[in-house]
Formats: C-alpha cells, sequence, structure tokens
C-alpha cells in the first residue's frame, strides 16, 4: 500500500493529542496547515510534510483555551496588551463584553474596541453589554443604552451575545426597559448571559423564561448544581472555585458541561499568575479531574461561543493548539495561534504602544474644588447617629449590611479617625454629585485609595481613612486623567493612570503589569487584605453584587433592587 | 412571604424531572405556557395556575426526543402518516434526509418533503441530499444534483444540514463534484453529516479535512472510538448497537457526546417496536446506562442539530416532553409536542389520507416486454464461468465478494435452479438496461421479490430464485405504480403499493404498517430471514455500503470506488 502524503506548513511531531472527547491521550502527529488543522494521525500513518517541524518529545497537544465570559478593560489594559499577556498563556478565543468602557463612552467605545480587537491574533468575539448603567435608574454613567441603541449594534460583525443581564431584579420584576433589551437580542438570534447570584426558585424560572441561560457569579454549591440541573451554562471563576463546589459537582450522576472563566484578571495577576491556565490551576486545587479542566477550558466554552470550529484537535479545525507537559498544568510550553507559533518577544515588541494619542482621553470631568470631599455632609441635627455601612470580607465581593454609631455635628459626620469610609464622585457630567458611606470589615492605616475603575459606571471612588489623603488620592487621579492612586501617610504615592476613559492604561503590558504590582502592594500593606484587593476595592460600587452597595446616588440594597437609607432609627 | 402566581396553558402536576444536565431525578410540577415550558418548580415553590392539569403521580417528564439522523421515506409513508406513527413514541423533533425521493424526483420532492413537513406539529428540520445519485457514475438515478442545485436548496427555510455525504471515496480522493458540493455547505455555514463505514487513518482525516464531522453507519467499535477521538459526533442505530460497541464507549475516560437515531424505519416497525423509544431499548439491551441513553436521545442531537431551545425540561425551552413510568423503557405514557398532548387515534384520524391526487406518481418507466427479464444475458462461451456473487448475512447490510460457478450456453446464464439472483431495471427512463448477479448466504424457496423502494437510486430491483416468480413480481409492482411485491410458488401474492415515485405510499399509516407486516413475514417464510430484512433486500443496490453491491450499471467494488468485474478467471 502507498503511504498518502500530506502537505501541510507546520508539524507538531512526537507528541501525545488529547481528545476532549473521549479523554485518551493518543500518540499522533498534528500537521497544520495555515490556520487549520490538517491531520491527526499516528506516527508513521502518512507521510506528513511541513517547512517547519516542532519536535514535541512525548509532550501533549490540546486545544487552545478559549475565555467564555470576561471583560478586557479589568486587565488595565487595551486590546492589543491584552494579547500580550493572555496569548502566551494559551488563550487563543475570548468572549470580551466591553461593559466598562462602554459604561464610559458608549457606542463609541464599543466600536473602538471591536476595531482593537480585529487587529489581534487571538479570536476576540463580542458580547454588547447589556445594563448600561448596571442598575438604571440608581447610578449615573457616562451611557444609557436602550434596546434601540443595543439592536443597533447586535447586528455588529463578531457581535454573538447579549452581555451579562445583570439587572436581574429587572428581569424578574418585568421592567419593561430590560425586556425590550432581552427581546432585540432574542430577534437577533444571539445568546443571552446571565448575571445573577443566588437566584433561585420561581425567580430564576423568570430570569431562564426570559431566555438568559448563563451565570458567572458566586452561587452557593447548592444554588449552582440548581442552575445547572435546569440547562444555565456555568461559568466558574476563581471565586467559585471551592473544594465543596467542586466535591458537590463531581457527586452528580453526570457532570453538567460548565465552563471555566476569568471575568476580571488584571495585568499583573495574568503576568504573574496566569490567564485561563490559572484559573484551571486553581480548579485542580479545588479537586477538580484534570480532564474535566481541559473540557472547561476547550469543549464547552467552544459549544457555548457556538464555534464548532475548535476546542477540539482534529483535522479541519482551527489551528489554536496549547502544548503542555503534562495534565498536572496547564500553563503552556507552547501556543498556537491560528497556525503560528506565539512567541512572547516578538508578541510584545510588535505590540507595543506608540505615541499616538489613544481616545477617551477626557472622560474624568470633577470640579476641581476637591478639599469639599473632606466633608460629609448630612442633614441630621447634632448627635451620635446609626449609619448604614458595608461590611466587606477577604474572599469575595459580598458586602452585608452593618452599621456605626458616627457623632454629627453642624451637619457635618465625624468620621476622620474613627472608620474608614468610601465615597463615590460622578464624573461623567461634573462631578458635583457626591455619596458617602463607611466601611467595616477591615483595619487601615491612614491613607486613601481613589480610583475611577469603579463597577461598573467607574464614577471616582475613594476609599478613605484620612480626609487629607481622600483629596490628595482623588487630585492624583483626576490629573492623570483617571486611574487609580494610593497616598499613604509617609510614603510616597503610588499610581496606576488610565487615561484611556479612566478605565485602559494606554502604556504597554508590561509595564502596566509592574504598575498593578505596585498598587497591589502597596494597598496589602496599607491594611486592605483581600484575594483579589482590585475587585473588593472597585465593585464596593456595584450595585448588582450582593447585598448593599454604594453608587452616586446613594446606597443600594442589592436582592430588593431599592434604596437603602443612609441613616437608620438609633 | 407572598407567594409569586404564574399562568400558563397546560400543568403538569405531582411528577419527577429528569435532568439531562446532572442527571439528578427531582420533584417538580412543570407548567407550560403554549408551545414553551413556563416554569419548574419544585410544588408548592409558586402558585402556578392552568386551565387544564394532568396528574403525573411520581411518573417522569423528560424532553421529547430529537432524530439527528433519518428518512422519513425508510417508513414507506409521507411525512403527514410518519408522524402518526412517530410522534406518539416520543419523537418531536426530526433532521430528514430526503434522499430517497429526492434521487426520484429531484428539487420538486425536495419541495414537496419540506411543504408537507411544514404541516405538521412534530418539528421537522431537513437535511439536502448531498448523493443525488448516492456514486456517481455508477448507477442511473431520476435526478441528479450537481452543486449548483444543492446550494439554492440549502438556502431553503428549514434546512439546516447537508445530508450524509456517502460518496466518502470521492471525498478522500478529492472528487472536483462531490467537493463543489461540500464547498456549497460550508459557504451556507451548515453542518455536514457524514456516512464512512470503517473510514480510519489518513482517509478519515482527509474526510474531517473536508469537513464532515458526523458517521451514523456501522463500524468496529475501535473505529467508533476513533471517529470520536476526532471530535465526530457518532450517530448510532440499531445495528450498531452492540453489547461490545457499548461497552468500549463505557470503558472511556470520557463518554463521547453521541446521538441515537433511527436512520431507516418500516412503518410495522415503528408501530410494533418503536421509533426512537425502540432504539432505546435496544441501547439498554446492549447494557447503555439509562441516563446515557436519556442524554442521547435528547440534549445531544438538540446540540447537533443547533437547537438550544430543546432537549432539556426548563423554562423558555419548547414544550416537547415525554412523560415515562421509569427509565427502564423510553415508550411514553404522554406525550406533548409543542404544549399539546399527543392522542393517537385523534392524530391518526385527521391525518387519514383522502382521495387527493399524490405527486410522483408516473415514475416507475419501465419498457413492457418483462418476459426478457428471464433470461440472464452474458457474452460468453459456452460451458461453466466463476461469476461474482453477493454474499449476504442475516445481521446488516455488509456484503462480502462471493463466487458461484454457473453454466452458460447460447449466451445464457443457467441460474434457475441453481442459485439466487438479483436483477435490478434502471427505470427512470424507460427501463431498458439490466445488470443481473447472484445472491448466496441464504436459502430461499421458489419466488421473488421486486421492490421500486432499493436504495438509493430506486431501481426496480428483483431478488429471485425463479424466472416466472421474477417476472410476476416485477410485473405487480410496476402495476402499482411502484412498491413492493413478493410472489411465491402456491401461494397468494403479497403487495405494499408505494406509488409516491415508487418509495412512498399513499395510505394511511395503519394500513401501511399492516401490509409491512405482512410482506415481511411474507419475506421471512421464504427464507430471508434477518434482522432487518427490508434494508438488507433494498440495500443490495447501495454502492458506498461495503463490500460489493450491484447497481444497474455494474458490481461496485464500495470500497475502492471501483466497477468489479461480473465474471472472474476460472
Amino acid at each position: 500500500m502507498i503511504r498518502a502524503m500530506i502537505r501541510g506548513t507546520l508539524l507538531l511531531r512526537g507528541g501525545h493529542v488529547v481528545s476532549v472527547h473521549t479523554g485518551e491521550t493518543f500518540r499522533a502527529d498534528v500537521l497544520l496547515d495555515g490556520d487549520r488543522i490538517r491531520a491527526v494521525l499516528a506516527p508513521g500513518a502518512a507521510e506528513l510534510v511541513a517547512e517547519t517541524v516542532h519536535d514535541l518529545d512525548g509532550r501533549l497537544v490540546v486545544p487552545g483555551y478559549l475565555d467564555a465570559h470576561m471583560h478586557v478593560e479589568s486587565s488595565l489594559v487595551t486590546p492589543s496588551q491584552f494579547e500580550v499577556l493572555a496569548l502566551p498563556r494559551g488563550t487563543t478565543t475570548v468572549l470580551a463584553d466591553p461593559h466598562e468602557i462602554v459604561n464610559v463612552a458608549g457606542r463609541d467605545a464599543m466600536a473602538w474596541m471591536v476595531e482593537q480587537g480585529r487587529r489581534l491574533r487571538l479570536d476576540m468575539r463580542w458580547a454588547v453589554p447589556s445594563c448600561v448603567p448596571s442598575l438604571h435608574g440608581f447610578e449615573t454613567s457616562g451611557a444609557d443604552l436602550d434596546a434601540d441603541a443595543i439592536a443597533d449594534m447586535l447586528r455588529w460583525d463578531g457581535v454573538t451575545t447579549l452581555g451579562e443581564v445583570m439587572d436581574y431584579r429587572a428581569v424578574v420584576s418585568g421592567d419593561p426597559r430590560t425586556l425590550a433589551i432581552i427581546a432585540a437580542a432574542r430577534a437577533a438570534g444571539l445568546r443571552l448571559d446571565g448575571h445573577c447570584p443566588h437566584l433561585a426558585g420561581a425567580d430564576l424560572n423568570e430570569y431562564l423564561w426570559a431566555g438568559v441561560d448563563s451565570d458567572h457569579t458566586k452561587n452557593s454549591a447548592e444554588t449552582t448544581v440548581a442552575k445547572a440541573r435546569l440547562g444555565m451554562v456555568m461559568m466558574l471563576q476563581e471565586k467559585c472555585l471551592s473544594p465543596e463546589l467542586v466535591e458537590a459537582l463531581l457527586a452528580l450522576p453526570v457532570l453538567p458541561d460548565f465552563c471555566l472563566v476569568t471575568d476580571d484578571a488584571a495585568a499583573d495577576v495574568i503576568a504573574d499568575r496566569g490567564h485561563l491556565d490559572h484559573i484551571a490551576h486553581v480548579a485542580l486545587g479545588a479537586g477538580m479531574p484534570p480532564l474535566v479542566v481541559l473540557r472547561a477550558l476547550t469543549l464547552h466554552p467552544a459549544r457555548r461561543l457556538g464555534l464548532d470550529d475548535r476546542g477540539v484537535v482534529a483535522p479541519g479545525r482551527r489551528a489554536d493548539l496549547v502544548v503542555l507537559r503534562s495534565l498536572a498544568s496547564f500553563t503552556p510550553e507552547l501556543v498556537i495561534c491560528a497556525g503560528e507559533v506565539v512567541h512572547v518577544e516578538e508578541l510584545a515588541g510588535s505590540r507595543e504602544p506608540g505615541g499616538a494619542a489613544h481616545p477617551f482621553a477626557d472622560t474624568v470631568r470633577v470640579r476641581p474644588e476637591l478639599d469639599r470631599l473632606r466633608d460629609w455632609r448630612v442633614e441630621l441635627p447634632d448627635g451620635e447617629h446609626v449609619f448604614r455601612a458595608l461590611r466587606v470580607n477577604p474572599r469575595d465581593t459580598y458586602t452585608e449590611p452593618a452599621e456605626i454609631r458616627l457623632p454629627v455635628r453642624d451637619g457635618l459626620v465625624g468620621w476622620a479617625g474613627r472608620c474608614t469610609t468610601v465615597t463615590v464622585v460622578e464624573r461623567h457630567s461634573g462631578g458635583e454629585r457626591t455619596q458617602v458611606a463607611p466601611v467595616v470589615g477591615v483595619e487601615l492605616g491612614a491613607g486613601a485609595f481613589a480610583t475611577t475603575y469603579a463597577h461598573d459606571c467607574h464614577n471616582l471612588t475613594v476609599v478613605a481613612t484620612s480626609p487629607d489623603a481622600l483629596v490628595a488620592a482623588a487630585d492624583r487621579v483626576i490629573g492623570a486623567g483617571g486611574g487609580m492612586s494610593l497616598v499613604l501617610d509617609g510614603r510616597a504615592p503610588v499610581d496606576l493612570p488610565l487615561p484611556v476613559g479612566g478605565v485602559m492604561s494606554d502604556a504597554g503590558a508590561l509595564a502596566v503589569a509592574d504598575a498593578a504590582r505596585s498598587i497591589r502592594r502597596a494597598i496589602g500593606e496599607w491594611g486592605w487584605r483581600h484575594a483579589n484587593p482590585f475587585m473588593s476595592l472597585t465593585t464596593l460600587t456595584l450595585p448588582v453584587s450582593p447585598q448593599v452597595k454604594i453608587t452616586d446616588r446613594g446606597l443600594v440594597r442589592v436582592v430588593d433592587r431599592a434604596w437603602e437609607p443612609a441613616v437608620l432609627p438609633s
């Protein structure tokens, strides 16, 4: 018998392929031709010819990873710089929901992000943000997208999904604005991604009935299973991946087809720990079997995104591949994207931002007299009053309602030296509106952390223990055109400028990772100890994240979708 | 807390739902609203209100079944009558590939089938036949569809798939006609269904590379696993479901997501044994766990068909449901399709065909002097010669090449009394061309079975042991405008007229089931003992079914896609 000869562009020789369908690991040479896999054959089954040959010496070949739920802006860099960080970690396809920058700059920002995404080697697909602002009527954002605005974007090239429907209470209660947005996505035949922490029973039924069928928020093991049971695609991010949850999933008669996702990963975290490969590491640590992890990184997100052409190492599929030493770690030894080997240095070099002006430079619009921020003014008689506080914890972004007694004199709350506060200043249209609330559950030194990256409306938010530091940190951030600044007594300030809409840096990925690392370390030294300090600080303002949050308009009781009184009967 | 009230049209109370995602069985009331599932809730979790209430008394609720690969014509009835048979068995969605009638009457037949399908309650989706004829250049059909003809149909409403690419050798060898058809389907963004028995190694790689990624033919356990390993969606029909195969699948580290399909099921088989519920029964008998069977009937085919809106019992999904006593049998106690309870009698009554003229009535065009069929003429000298014979078996449609010595005198083969023959008469354009071959592996009484339903070109095909019976059976079938007839010495002939294109009856489902049952019994009594006598007899002519078959043009060596000599060197 004449042995067939098959020609291609790149040959991976002497490796083992892991099948995401059967779980088998089998000896195979993998021939690529352009951006597709040409052949996957036992050594010797045919003559495979290519100009470039890599000897894998027994290493494993698995499909490139897909992130079914993430926000590029959370990496604090622009799409091109996100690629520098994430692609060498094996992430070859992402579904990006740009709801951070779109809350700042609306449709123009969506268009800019999509255009940036087109220039990448990794495949960036798009979700149109569904909740801009996240809780309509409870906060002020830089854009306000109704069903008509969204319907237009749903037709754009590369858009596959309606982004996380975060205002789940609006869905459950039949809010017409939200239902119109959902109807637009259903009419366009798109998938609808969800965000519904702890939703259960009749309310969960309403959410599913509306057509939203995924969730990536942190739920109890019981709620996670209850959602999966009804066909919700569960997307598990780092904070979800507890041993208890993994145990509960593995105990089921059938393991549901969940995805592993990053949601929000900052530049330094990606650089230091990894992207999806890091989530895989966390999942393994929580007891998830390697083959389950592999499928949750590849086959399952490919299905969720409706991408039949990837997530599997097989002829005809997209040549997005990751080479591993073993399934004990998902951090790649080699990454191939669209048929080309990824070289980190080359990527970083070719993508280093030039001197060109970045867009969305003038989005931090706050009235200059910042000294006013020292004063927490209330309309209360002199004396002690009980204030509603946000209790934070070191694990996740859950905030419990707490109480704290503070003195009031001449309409001013005497908070300095007594507690930590969070101040939110509307920054899109002039910075007049300001709200303040106490924060409990942390012991901080004298200082303040200011940020214009604060989910999802990205108003200027300052967590402070000292009025001086509060003003100084706010001033630094405003001066930089947006970003994060930490001002501690007796130390040099630490800054991370984010001048692209106040949410992304215009600098290179590695420089941003350095700056993020520095400010993260300083935040910890200040006393804000948390598994994810950026997220815990910047979601104090997210009124769709239980239980009580603060916006530029007031305190919100998330689960009831209602205002929470700032002052309680004493 | 105020209990929510949810209104719908039909309430299934007191049952247990089986989750195809987690495998759990859980107590739940299921509320339908129109053709959708409105709520799936633990009893008491909300007040569910509907005009019609069914008490399920602990029975199980599972999704309606989906058949991802089937041919309506194999049931020998028209679509409306197929529904009478299959819907009460729980089949609520099918992907139908009408390649039988389209081989007879081309595009008009496809249009007629699609139009018939639109009138049904079950959801009939369509695959455009890719191989008409099945082996271009080796047989004569009533239509010949090239890429242009197919491309047009691929755009029709309800079409989701390019039907089984049966000429797998043409794909592997790069035949331009076949590759153009495949390119048309890929350009249209459709799925490509396969048919590639035993294909492996480099050839299988070529087939996958072309974009065909499913198979429903019978393969060894080893080949089935090898195909699944590379992401092929394996579709298992009755003849595939051996204990060995099930054991091999269950032994894998991960169980691939295969489908259970019917492919070809005659009216009497559906009436007597069942449709997909029967395949499920066979799968259970071969050792497949009930939850695996359930997923292969629901979730997996729904995914394959790209139908996110079904295959799961959950709010928002299509209200296609089957009620079972337990997972020990998948034969329904109650079927709900698009929100309405299926009543067999009502369905049969409303769908009983009237007296209207059926289409494709004049498709059996054979020259009347049938006595010529007695004579098997060859251009050979007098004496004994070795003829290539088809060896059949009682299990499947596989035919091995065999040899038989027969005398020749004056150019006539002396077969009568010595062997069984199969005669194929081209019937689309006049019935001149005739081929004959011996059949071994069966011991038959004196008689003949004639049929115009003979895969896939449906030429007039007669299996005979006596020249008189051969002519008589052919005459009966031609006189009926197509169909099947069995003529046995000393017995009344048994007929199953199929005047719609010579492949479907114009009669009601139950009458056709009766006739099919009678002729099936008579075939068995004749001595043709087979698990599926209709398929074994009517695929002697299918030149894409290994190993050697006969068409109106000659013998075909299937695996080599080449002519097989009728006479061998002696």
